[in-house]
């Protein structure tokens, strides 16, 4: 049976494209917390008709397919299926910018289009638009963190917002197109995303509904200035008069981007690794050691980041507002420009005498920081998760699952206010303190009205015992959220069960329409979804 | 039977909320163009509960029910059912703002919940939030309009965009909450919409498949400094050159609202009614005499109107770069401040004399779109209709369906690009030309990527031979929209069927969610969807 399977696979997709030694589909399956998924073969479609026929032989075999665009999907379970014995449809292969308007700024991407490939394409092409990347890297897929409503920092930093038009091959195997995309002769459907009729674009995200091949994506002129914002504070309990300042200037829209509050810790593991000899092989980093190695590396207790768009008098004028703002509420406020940025590149040393700086070393931070704001993706984030192992990162090309780190991501959603801001720091300390793990907590605002707090749990993968204990940390950290209401915006497929529950109306209809839409359950059963 | 139904309706709502006269029925059937809907009765539910209730009572009795909010869906059928014997739903008793948060800037409304209530509630609390009003006039719900992915033109003018969580009844009778407002202790539901899990929002606008009973809708803090910008160009042609830089302007968010561009005929019916004595009674207008009167009332061929929101610094940086960019391309350019206004009110025969222009005309004119901009609902729009009625608009509480005014709304989507606008335009003034009315474009860019042509055709509907000519008109005007791919944002009752197709994957999938979500077709039949 299974032979027929994949014979009939390779018919659609050729044999080099159905995985199924275990050498080639082992590189699936790395977690980076303790999983051991059965993955029967992974397939690699390279066309939308491919995607149809393969849903259409899924449903003759009955088969289960997991579509994942790069498979970056990390803390969260990374290329790893909700359930087992699900076919991995890797699109990566389906790696084509389809379209770049820049009169009207937008791209049409494929599953299999990075970060970095937009990114240069932008570039090469001098369209004089950027993308908002995401943190995950440059290798991460464009369409895959749309559709699972990631963030970056830009002013178009909401993915999903930012989102026009759809393809979606559903589990029939018809081809839908959202928007006014299924209108013949539209030419509308990048311009303007809701359409007529339902706006259906938001059941294919963070769901199992149907294999989305292409998205529009709306890209951001570059402005005419831009400037980065670095601020900091001495003390943790700083951050709390920071908030209602943070939230105005955001809703105002004198910040257009997104704010980015690193705490002390979080910032520490995206500059080192975890201090094993001062520590003695101890477990968690001493407070005072904290302070001490924050303290070399410039660090506060909080530290802000967010970029400034305009023209250049704009810039000006909210530089300006900004610093009355933040007057009072920060230790040190910076404004970087790439003038500046060029100049230290330039002469370090003469500004490192002038300011007893090391001028080299902070280039080295604040670049990719600063490229992140202004459209540049980068993989200064992905250190974080060495922060516990053992081994260093490479220098490029950086992938933490690979390198067995371990890390749990929990991010839910904060109102922004110094109330809840409070009771959520209080709680998420209590709980990674008495497992032994440093609460590496960063805000990002996702709207104008709430941070969601991208919150890793970091361990030693390679030590089974703080495996244990970060798996039981991670799991009061979910419940603890769920019960103060702080619900994570997105969940790894370690959490999907845990949001959903029977008696739920929401969730009912979800599982109605999954019924409706995918009645055998060929797509991603279990993705945010009972079925 | 319909004996039983009644008393059992009347159970649920008491006997004056089930209304069945002819007498009062009647105001709920009056249409701006040809039709005469069999309405059984009008039901008037006071809470969700007893929505609910009478949900139930539909399946058993196997009715079927149209929710309206206020009912004020002018153009597009008004009140009125897609379809015969349908129980309207009136849900205008359920009319409590049931929360302001000035802190997060929110409020949750019902849909009985008009503009000018949340209005006035805002300015009486003194909360420094303000609403953005659509056009439709102050007794029209926010609720309903927000569903109907209706706009506005302040920064906040995509209603649908600005809406954080619904509280719907589903044809089961269940009560839905979507985004996180279905988590038990959920603090974040007014602060971030996606929720987790699929975003269903978008299945609940321009549909059928629920019946919505609450919202919730952020709302814009007051800018430190508004002003309005009002300009205008001599020439028809000189549209074309200006739509790059407009695009540019929004592309760049020097304007962070909407854009809202007249044409000459469509300023007049806000100023004035046809001119049947100069023109003898005879119509289209004669382009002459339309000049002339234009020219009396300082209306250029195209009137332009944006708002500038921000801090003072950040409004005279904005106001530089507007007037640098529209330099050469429009021959009028004034921004007027609610000082300058108030001087204006204070002291007109001053500046009549000294400016040769009529003050108090200028100010009675331009009062209501400032304070559209600016968040304070107005009825100026609502004269429109009566462009061709032999009646006069009244001066306060207009409600041109009731006056028996002709009407019929497009609203087509059109790309930001000059090519598609002239084609564009020249379609319209082609079909308009044809049946002799007078093309009354407005341009409003609901994107900064496209405009919504929001193009009514006025006719006097107590002209029988007109208003044969008028629908013949508005059908092949819909017709050749969607043949060029300028497909309408929105439809009312008269073309839902005009935009569904069989073979259509799209209408497929809406067509399944129906039938798994309503399965008897309860709710609205035909209303976005075959049943």
């Amino acid at each position: 049976m299974q032979d027929e399977v994949f014979e009939a696979i390779i018919e659609i997709v050729g044999k080099k494209n159905l995985l199924v030694a275990e050498k080639d589909v082992q590189h699936y399956k790395h977690a980076e917390f303790p999983l051991d998924r059965k993955i029967p073969a992974v397939i690699l479609p390279g066309s939308t008709a491919e995607v149809q026929r393969i849903v259409k032989l899924a449903a003759r075999y009955n088969l289960a397919l997991y579509p994942i665009s790069t498979g970056k999907n990390w803390g969260y379970g990374s290329a790893n299926p909700v359930r087992d014995d699900n076919y991995i449809l890797d699109l990566s292969r389906m790696n084509s910018i389809l379209e770049v308007n820049t009169e009207l700024a937008y791209a049409v991407v494929q599953p299999g289009v990075t970060q970095q490939h937009l990114h240069d394409f932008l570039e090469e092409q001098n369209t004089g638009l950027m993308m908002d990347p995401t943190g995950s890297g440059p290798r991460c897929s464009i369409l895959g963190n749309s559709l699972e409503r990631g963030y970056g920092i830009t002013p178009y930093g909401d993915h999903f917002s930012f989102v026009c038009g759809l393809e979606v091959v559903l589990a029939n195997g018809e081809v839908l197109r959202t928007g006014f995309g299924h209108f013949k002769n539209d030419q509308v459907s990048r311009v303007f995303k809701w359409g007529v009729g339902p706006y259906l674009d938001g059941i294919f995200t963070q769901s199992n509904l149907g294999i989305t091949t292409s998205i529009g994506v709306w890209l951001m002129p570059r402005p005419e200035h831009f400037e980065a914002c670095y601020f900091s504070c001495e003390q943790e309990e700083d951050i709390y008069p920071l908030i209602d300042v943070l939230r105005g200037l955001l809703l105002k829209s004198v910040i257009k981007g997104s704010v980015n509050l690193a705490h002390r810790n979080r910032a520490l593991t995206l500059l080192m690794q975890y201090p094993w000899k001062e520590m003695n092989g101890r477990t968690p980093l001493d407070p005072d050691l904290a302070m001490k190695l924050a303290k070399e590396r410039k660090v506060g207790s909080w530290n802000g980041l967010f970029g400034i768009y305009g023209t250049k008098a704009e810039a000006k004028s909210a530089k300006k507002t900004v610093k009355k703002a933040l007057k009072g509420k920060v230790s040190r406020l910076n404004f970087v420009s790439e003038k500046l940025l060029n100049f230290m590149d330039k002469y370090p040393s003469i500004i490192s005498l002038l300011t007893g700086m090391n001028v080299r070393e902070l280039v080295r931070v604040i670049r990719p920081s600063f490229g992140i704001l202004s459209g540049t993706p980068s993989e200064v984030s992905l250190v974080s998760p060495y922060w516990r192992s053992r081994k260093k990162p490479p220098a490029i090309k950086i992938d933490p699952v690979a390198d067995n780190c371990g890390l749990y991501w929990i991010a839910p959603v904060v109102p922004m206010t110094k109330i809840h801001i409070r009771e959520f720091i209080e709680m998420v300390h209590s709980i990674l303190d008495k497992h032994g793990f440093e609460p590496c907590i960063m805000f990002s605002s996702v709207t104008n009205r709430c941070f969601d707090c991208n919150l890793p749990v970091l361990y030693d993968k390679d030590d089974p015992k703080q495996t244990e204990k970060a798996g039981e940390c991670y799991e009061e950290l979910f419940t603890a959220c769920m019960r103060f209401g702080y619900i994570p915006y997105r969940v790894g497929i370690q959490s999907m069960q845990n949001i959903i529950s029977e008696n739920d109306s929401f969730w009912n209809a979800v599982n109605t329409i999954k019924n409706a839409l995918d009645p055998q359950g060929i797509i991603s059963p279990g993705r945010y979804s009972s079925y």
